[in-house]
């Protein structure tokens, strides 16, 4: 039986796709749903893959995820520099943990080098585009096993 | 007849009890509304009790005390140290308040030593864990005395 | 035909001529979306004025503007120096974009002299009262033009 | 019997109800000691209420309440912000500790926002005026309880 | 009979059309001030405008205006972030004062982000081009109406 | 009749004339007692000259002008960049209080730059050694008249 | 014969007296220029009194005074904070020099607090209002006695 | 064929498994270097780890990577922190870079929380332990394709 | 003759051995007196060991120093950090003087690792407990023979 | 033909060699200004050599050597630190720009360690006195040619 | 059996004794190692007495002494102030380790006051010329004890 | 006789010529080297060209200088930013030293713009490329003169 992993996706990660490929690819995130979804197939994971625009939304899916899943990829786009309440919604599930970030956000603008997210997750994964997810999955994947 | 009087709660803290009880006690948020429930009826005050994740579900509670309550007993959560809108909506509505932790946020972690919604409130009350919810509600007693 | 434009505002704004008149004047917002809509019009503007006290929302009518109007005026309220999820939003939609602020933000607080949305704007107007949402659009004008 | 507690007052509280009524309330220091050794007694609390404007003098009583007392109310005045050897003393003698102010020092001269007092002290209370102490002597109640 | 009004104009502003049409377009100071001139007599203002590269011009400048007219338009040039003299002789006056930007200064180096001008203004207007004069006498004209 | 005036004096200055002559000078702190009861006398002020190297000392003479001055000088040496106590007496008893200083503190070491005194102070004289108390004297002398 | 002393004012003094009397009293700089003028008289000091808005004439006068005078009297206003070429131009001539404030600059805003004449200067005196010239001017008398 | 790729590790790395595995881990550097190769053939890839405790030595390393690899995966362990030195290799080389670490940086000191390797890297990955020197390579792999 | 040497301790060094074994191990400060004075009497050195919670008491010991003895070992406790007083005091008698802490300050808070004393010391010495007066004093041995 | 190059010189350098030769050498400026007008014609550029305290001045000099001049090496002075107006006219006119300094600016204060002309300079050179300059002219040679 | 101990000198120490006497004194690092060994001998330790100027070689010296020695001293020289590497290497090898330098850093330049190698060290001494050699050994004699 | 002079080049130089031609030009460090061996031997200077990646190299040759050569002409890369021990190696040898860039630093990253070797340097050339090794030599020439 595959294990419950929440992918979350943070503020603008919708418009994937849409605007910017020079920066973020053409992949929508939807496509880039269905590759999580078949990686953690793969990988023996069920991925409940999820995005939001209001960050007490991912705070609510955060302690969801306390009953409901065995590990956490999140990439929390712009609120992984200002949100400390996701934080702390981490810190209080404790949960196998995967920060993800589409770009090298450490090659782009100062404040975007802080991340209240970190301290908080297990492991830190950013730069590698949509595969990134990929990436992150089979990080989580000897974490979450039963 | 008793005075009405907002208690709100918010990011995680519907979480208590359920995880890191060495930090933030066993009581669950359910528990603590219903004493302080009981000590606002003790003190003549009728103490509306909620908690949400939602930044903006918290401004348009302040907003709803305008009209609803005499004075708000507010335990911000992360958002302490995040809201300029919280800080912005106290000053806004100009009721009695007090600011309440459960921890002694000057004992934690750097980012939690600077408050945005002090400056906006009466006082603050924190360390006393559950208890400080009474604290909180016999402190404000004499300032929505009508 | 006129040219669709949102004008979007953020916490706290809908708290107008309720109270602190002598910094925020006398006016409501329903008055001054009144008067931004006749304003509009007089431009071959139309018109779609919303306000939220939540960030996700923000972001989300950001998101919607990009199908639906040619331009943007904001007054992003607390959000303007917290929240780099407008930022990012208004990046990614990339519209003509004015950033609005009814008193002088830089005659206040020194944590309201930062702003995450201004470098995402194509300019800014502040200190003019509720008159700022006509000379916003105005400003906007000649840059939605078909 | 009652369970002695130190009320300990620092720098220009001998001042209180002498000068800026406006801010610091019209009640003295003395009347304000009566109110507490009064609130002390109903709540089975010997209250020993001292000043002094000398920092060396207040090392000196907690000192002395490491044999003396089961606990420490302290409005460290000016010192809160500036003596780290307070800091060190409540930190040997380990005991329940209120640190206290009259006025929100959070909405006062930024140089006031920072104590080093409170890291070593139980829980903080602050902006209540006289009425503060009362809060104070209730909040250490149960924790100096035999 | 029309509105004495100042639009006066900082360092390098002469250099406008002349170098770096991308940045500044390519409307020489001339045009812009015949166009500021035409536009104030269109709202029923005398529209003197100067130029100087020299922060005490600038200042004698402001001076003057306190007789000689009933508000201001200032494009500060670099000024703006350096100039601690022309934020005491805008306050000295006392004048209806708009601070104007042809480029959106929030957008460019960081030296650029900080304006001793702006708390001495009663607004701000940036980002609009040679467009921003016409805009900043609009946003004049109901202050200094008699 | 004269009028009372203090001059406190703070740490070390009961060292001058002892070692360091090339920096403080040759006169003894003594001699430069005698000096300002002397220019005193000639202004028409009864000077009580204090030197302690205590900071509670001297913000117990501060309380005791509230009775028994109409005015002080004070160079509170060290104390002046680190004692928030003595800011507060000084604010609490609201005497006209000129904030003196044998040397340039703003040539010397950058921790010398600042002064909580200051703020509390009707002006500072700082410079020219033992006579900077007989301007100092001259400076209060219509500040404290009858 | 008397000893010829520059007393320089720097930008926006040419104002005094004719706005913001709160702050700055109700004397124009031409009496204060003519009581400067008899103090001097009195203290056999020629005094030359200038003001300019210009940073550049200001330090033309400063080359000037080493040969013109024995020492000077500056009241830099806003260039205090400004100007390292003040600076220079005071470390060049190396003349006796006392930095002069009509107001208590650190009483003020923070950007007042640091001064880039103070280091280059003998003394400094600040607070007194116009009565601070006569000071100045008996603080330089011993200094530059032939 | 496979492809060369330079797995180089910075000081202090040689120690892994000797000491602190409650940190570290348990495996031995070399270890770790025969898990790399292994799933660099696996993945087509020709691995070449080595370490060095000289920053001038991975400089070199990098250096050489130019001519003899298609990628770089590099732990730089504490010179992350510090060397510009292999911020420059780097960029010079311009070969596709996978900046790793073995923990969470980011929840350890704040003097570890800056890299000046990032900006200058593909992508990062922390907090994998050993695994993530696998976690690399694959992240490699599709940038160094021919 | 032995050499007078006087060795001062600041704040909370009197509760040594009674509180926090663990960090400042068990020997009371009695007990290191005496081992300090028989390590004097062991190098030819008169030690007069003295404690005072006082900051003041601490300059008032150092300027009794200058003529009572020919060097000072000083453990200024919390006083080291915010004591420009003591700074003075040392500059001012200009004697051989040991710094001392028994903790090894730079791995605690980052508020005790800067010092006012060091500065104004001949040598520092931290970290090997009541063992550090016996090697402070043979540190200064040579410095004071006379 | 020889080629028109600009030497710019800012505030105070009018001073050379009158004052302080330990620091800035035994040559006047128009001794300076000599020697480069010689290099210069040796070099085939024809020198226009100019002073100005007047920063204002020397921004207008920088606009006319956009028509008038092929090249610019300016000394600032301590406009160097403080004038963003000359950055702007160095990057309006883009001509080649060595930015020099008689001495090395990096070995004194810290408030000149710091240009705001660098970023707008092709090079710097400082510390090398008077012949500073003729090495500017020999380093702008190939910069200007035709 | 003597106790072997690593005693390690980081850059520039190999000049000592041929420049730079009057801060460093005139003994060469040859002399000071033959004390060293000879103190060493004395109380029982055999010294291993070492300098590079390679950060690297002292990383691979500190490794070394983890199989072949009880303890280490360490002058780093400029390395105590840049080097993350040491401290590492100092963690990773967690024997006794006396910080050592010859002057006292805390009365040099601002960038000399901060240690990297301090928190990961037992003790520090510092200001005791070539004699801290010996107190070093003496300090740290009883931590390598078997 | 020609006067020995080092010509230091630290880490990446190296690759000059091989990569980013763009920013450093075409010439390879060995073409450079030649033209600066030229330029020595036309101004009586034997050039000694040497490069390495490694900090502890740099400082070694620095200190063989001392014996070896008359001043030292400095290109230290990366160390420029982050080495102190080159700063120190510098001062301990006391040659006239010019530190070059090739670039302009200045209009770099900000971490380019802090250099710790020029307050131990005579002077600084950057922006010239690699004509700057001959200006340099140049400005060395008349320092080494014997």
């Amino acid at each position: 039986m595959s294990i419950p992993v929440f992918v979350l996706n943070g503020p603008n990660l919708n418009m994937l796709g849409r605007r910017e490929p020079g920066i973020y690819g053409t992949s929508t995130l939807a496509e880039i749903g269905a590759q999580a979804r078949e990686a953690g197939e793969r990988l023996g994971l069920s991925v409940d893959f999820r995005q939001s625009n209001h960050e007490g939304q991912l705070v609510d899916w955060i302690h969801e995820a306390f009953e409901a899943a065995k590990g956490i990829v999140i990439n929390p786009g712009a609120y992984t520099h200002t949100s400390i309440a996701l934080h702390d919604a981490l810190r209080a599930v404790a949960l196998p943990t995967i920060e993800l970030h589409l770009s090298n956000v450490f090659a782009r603008e100062a404040f975007r080098h802080h991340s209240y997210v970190s301290p908080a997750a297990t492991g830190v994964i950013c730069g590698f585009g949509p595969r990134g997810y990929v990436l992150a999955l089979e990080a989580i994947r000897p974490l979450v096993a039963s």
